[in-house]
């Protein structure tokens, strides 16, 4: 039997390697590449954006583990088997490495320093004094491992944070709104808005040019900002260039686009205030990632549940 | 009797009118400006850069109060009336502002903002990925009220957090090293090197190039940075743009100058993974000054000993 690695544009050479060393000995790790590739010998499966053909001919696929917390381009395929159980990594590592991205963001933010940017550009010194953490209102959308452990690093940090999930949520220190019903309520009181959402069919494109007219204005001296760390799919870019522009919104960080590579000739490469990276916020570790699956072929053979496991209809 | 208020470049408007709110009737509030200035009845003074003139005829003063946490500018006033008690203000709401500006420098460089800054500018998509809080050392130097309070909160966040004070510090989480004799192993283990010294005349001028060479050099992708949040005085800034250029340093963040405002033909302006704010980091608020003082003259009345008094022989 075998683990079939599935990884997209990720390079496998290193996960390969590291598989062999820590797989049992009875699965062997296989790519489609390989010269005597079986589909039917394949048990298992690790999955980073799945090509057309990624499932074809996996008729005894036991389980699909997924290297990233976002199972959103999993749950699309069209050839998903729907009946195999699908297990998404949520791993304290990728979980702090992304607190620690929100955790910059928001603290520049706080501080102002897009604004302070353009002063040093015009060797103006202006002593504006920003608001104390505490005076700063952090609303975070989605609280699963990833929204709660920056909210609580937040809360550690003296912000005052909000929640917006689903479901409502119950983490110490935030005030929690759920649903669509609580959402007006939540941005009014927003200054720094942080986007941490599955993306599902409710969340695409959620991230509009209303949304944004809704966060709190009188909060910080640029106006509000928005953070995206968690898919492309859930921004409208040209509605964050609009509001960039007319003031709308004061700041953004990107770390995720509508298309990845962020294309040389968008424009918002050439936005000051809205501060860009190459889809870096958190990375899945070869080492934590071999880890997870490995426990979970163990789990899955000793007739032991799987770790969070994802539910197909809601979308994660 | 009366408080002298002595504010330098502050409006007093403000300060005066909260102190005729907040003082007992027996004192009043004075400045130097005013028509019947009578230098003989003032018992207290609130400073703030002192003038020239600024202590002349006060021969019946009992207390000077500093309206900063740092008293550099008062200690070393040659006319400075030594066997008065100067009380500095050691205020939380002034340090948790520090705090925030120190954690927001340090986690936008562990994120290498402005190596992220320049690919954007260059268009350019990189997917390095920058370590986590857990691979990034902070480097404190000075662990008085300011660096103990911006060290408990970097430890929260998961930074391997150095200090380095005159005396060895005991404080949870944090490597402490003390003095010149430790000075250079701490240097060796710093990455990010803060800056919350006071100025004396031990530390004026510390930081130049000859130290900037001896930090941690393997950590971080731009190389060492250096944050400055204490005084201007105890950066030598022509070695920190030779730094910068010749790559001895990756990046920095300036509050203090060598002489502020910054003029306007400093090369520092176009620097820019040189992140420059105009002496903003932290303010002392007329609300919290105040109750400072109002209560530091109820204590010194009523024989009580007063708060945060500086020893003149060490500077702070």
């Amino acid at each position: 039997m075998s683990l079939l690695l599935c990884l997209g544009d990720i390079d496998p050479v290193n996960w390969r390697k590291a598989f062999k060393a820590a797989l049992p000995d009875h699965v062997d790790v296989v790519t489609r590449d390989d010269a005597d590739f079986d589909p039917s010998a394949v048990r298992y499966m690790y999955v980073w954006k799945p090509a057309a053909d990624a499932f074809d001919g996996l008729d005894n696929l036991e389980v699909i583990f997924s290297l990233g917390a976002g199972v959103d381009p999993i749950v699309a395929h069209p050839k998903l088997p729907r009946n195999v159980p699908l297990s998404r990594f949520v791993d304290e590592d990728l979980t702090t490495r992304m607190t620690d991205y929100v955790v910059a963001q928001v603290t520049l933010h706080q501080r102002q320093t897009t604004y302070y940017m353009a002063l040093q550009k015009a060797r103006e010194w202006v002593q504006y004094y920003p608001p104390a953490a505490n005076e700063c209102r952090v609303g975070i959308m989605g609280l699963g491992a990833l929204g709660a452990d920056a909210a609580e690093k937040l809360v550690g940090l003296g912000f005052t944070v909000l929640g917006w999930s689903r479901n409502h949520k119950d983490l110490p220190g935030v005030e929690s709104f759920a649903g669509p019903g609580q959402l007006d309520a939540f941005l009014s009181k927003t200054d720094i808005l942080v986007c941490l959402l599955p993306l599902t069919e409710d969340t695409r494109g959620m991230l509009d040019y209303e949304l944004f007219t809704k966060l709190r204005r009188d909060g910080l001296k640029t106006g509000p900002v928005v953070v995206n760390a968690a898919r492309g799919g859930h921004l409208i870019e040209k509605d964050l260039v609009r509001a960039l522009e007319d003031g709308t919104l004061g700041a953004a960080s990107l770390d995720v686009f509508e298309v990845e590579p962020l294309p040389g000739d968008s424009p918002l490469w050439a936005i000051e205030n809205c501060l860009i990276t190459p889809h870096i916020a958190a990375i899945s570790s070869v080492h934590r990632g071999v880890r997870f699956v490995v426990d979970g072929i163990a789990r899955h053979e000793a007739g032991e549940p799987l770790e969070n496991l994802v539910d197909l209809d809601v979308g994660y």
